[in-house]
């Protein structure tokens, strides 16, 4: 599938954190939000489990009060990676079966990916990223910003404790080659171009490069190394997700 | 050339863009301070063809200051790339040569490499950062930091307005390679790490990557193409130049 739409050059910006993010280059454009570990990746699978919808809140008071209003919601998230206390389910996607999340819908509180998100509210349309669906949401995004004449893609990397995470970005990096793979004329500002370089170094083992990381070598050693191999592994889930009215729903 | 001292891991922390920097990181650490197009480089290149000092200041109205309080001193400069109204000198590091600069004080003022030298003034020691003196840069800190048990090296990538820029990057990179190399044991944050692995894939040759990226081809298109060149060169100047009481001199 390789789109041409003469004289239309799309361009991809990538943010390597959410405090990055300029309002300013959101506003024109489709934004990704990718918070590979796990918060995307959990959402996603999630949705493709037969959730309802994703509500995303930044504090856990929030998440409670959520609750009391609505007792048939489950309570999901992590602070340092581990479950909040009187929470239904953690941040692990592995928590996230069918049998618990079918039908239901969960408020969510995680560190970055959900800063990310509403960081990420300026941008016309947001969809979640993550390897596990990353083909199927590029379609999408390919054909509706082609569809509406969008001519930017904003990559919002969640990022660790405010800083660039290489999880994150080697995601972004496939985003941009599903984008440069499809597409006629793509422009990349720097850290898409990096971003794409790492990714096609490690494409085949992500992990060979993620075991020297920050934040990978910190769940491995809580405990979630069977959390890795799913957010790592590619296009085995077929929704795409989007960020609207607050609520994160398959599209 | 290898150091081992039992049980010191240094730490290399690096920052993509002046913004980024965390004070608390910095303020143990020896900071490298990189705006390889051009600051840096061109800072660096004028104390070792004999500049007494360069005296970096934020505001063209400063630097005139100067100028008024000691007629002696030399304004250099760019804005958007281009030599300032009145000033001496540019940022282009061809303009500072011997017969013009020695035994002279340059007052300074670029957009980013200044902000990032001030930016970093909490660190216990500031260098400037190049290709062209890397080597020996990398080798006197690593003397220092382990004469003093510095156990924290920050790089502090100027960036171009605010972002991630790829060939401050590839200069980062570079110096992670310089510190790995030789030391016994070394710790990486993820942006250090990706630095590398960017590096070692174009360290052969760094244009066959940044021909595609935003700065350098700014600097290409008006004008400057001989001083990526010289700027990109390895290794050919042998001064380390350290920036304190606000004044760039040789170490």
């Amino acid at each position: 599938m390789i789109f041409k739409k003469e004289g239309v050059i799309l361009k991809i910006i990538t943010f390597s954190h959410y405090k990055e993010v300029i309002d300013e280059v959101l506003k024109d454009s489709y934004a990704i939000v990718i918070d590979l570990l796990r918060a995307t990746s959990t959402m996603i699978w999630a949705i493709s489990n037969g959730a309802k919808g994703i509500i995303p809140v930044e504090d856990i008071s929030e998440a409670r009060l959520l609750k009391r209003l609505d007792e048939s919601v489950l309570l999901g998230g992590e602070r340092g990676g581990l479950k909040i206390e009187g929470f239904d389910l953690d941040n692990s996607p592995l928590s996230y079966k069918k049998e618990v999340v079918f039908g239901k819908t969960v408020v969510m509180t995680t560190t970055n990916g959900t800063r990310a998100l509403k960081k990420a509210s300026f941008a016309k349309r947001i969809f979640l990223g993550s390897f596990i669906n990353a083909k199927k949401t590029a379609e999408y995004i390919i054909k509706e910003t082609l569809h509406y004449n969008i001519d930017t893609i904003s990559i919002v990397c969640a990022g660790t404790e405010e800083r660039f995470t290489l999880e994150d970005i080697l995601c972004a990096g496939y985003f941009v080659d599903l984008f440069k793979g499809n597409l006629s004329d793509v422009f990349l500002d720097d850290l898409s171009l990096a971003s794409h370089v790492l990714y096609k170094k490690f494409e085949n083992d992500p992990h060979e490069i993620l075991k020297y990381s920050y934040h990978y070598n910190h769940l491995k050693k809580i405990g979630f190394e069977a959390d890795l191999e799913l957010c790592l592994k590619k296009n085995f889930v077929d929704c795409v997700c989007e960020y609207k009215n607050l609520v994160v729903e398959k599209v």
